[in-house]
């Protein structure tokens, strides 16, 4: 089990530093999109704030949805780098890459830097 | 013209911190979805970087779209609270709305809380 912290990826600067370019916007717009449905972010916070940060499936199944479907939502997040996962024994367990965290919170100026000029 | 700084849309706590609602994840998925889309999210960084935090469509239309598309887009942010607008004159001028902006850094741990346990 590795849950080495990764540095930050160098996605996309502060939405309020200067305009996007087309490039910034896809690989960006990709994260926000797959956090765009309603049940898949609901499962993003379960497994984000999930005991020792990590989660199977199931620990997380009472969203309202089949599990065939957590699945398919839990893919989605690890297509766009949002969660990583490790089969252990039987189940499969799913952590959030820090990365991808910190980079989201990058855009809204988390690392320090005010929100607006 | 007024410019007054909200205070934060109590959406939803840090993704983090525990599974969210329903209906937090309703509320927060929209925001994210709005956002979700390449040329949408570029036109709101020129936005939200525009000189004075505020521009019109005049301003934003170098994103290899045309301006029917900049302006469906524009409305699309508005709708899902991302965006302000104001008539003054001939043209329509947006800025970030500042509450969705420290709503969604919120949701990143932006207000100082660690992004991990």
């Amino acid at each position: 089990m590795s849950h080495t912290t990764e540095p930050p990826a160098p996605c996309c600067p502060p939405l309020t530093e200067r305009p996007f370019t087309a490039e910034e916007s896809e690989r960006a717009a990709r994260m926000f999109k797959a956090l765009g449905d309603p049940v898949r972010l609901r499962l993003f916070s379960s497994v984000a704030s999930h005991e020792g940060g990590e989660a199977c499936v199931c620990d997380i199944s009472d969203v309202g949805v089949s599990q065939p479907t957590v699945s398919h939502h839990l893919k989605k997040l690890k297509e766009a780098g949002l969660l990583a996962s490790e089969r252990r024994g039987t189940w499969v367990y799913y952590r959030v890459e820090p990365s991808a965290l910190a980079a989201m919170g990058a855009l809204f100026g988390a690392a320090g830097r005010p929100a607006t000029p």
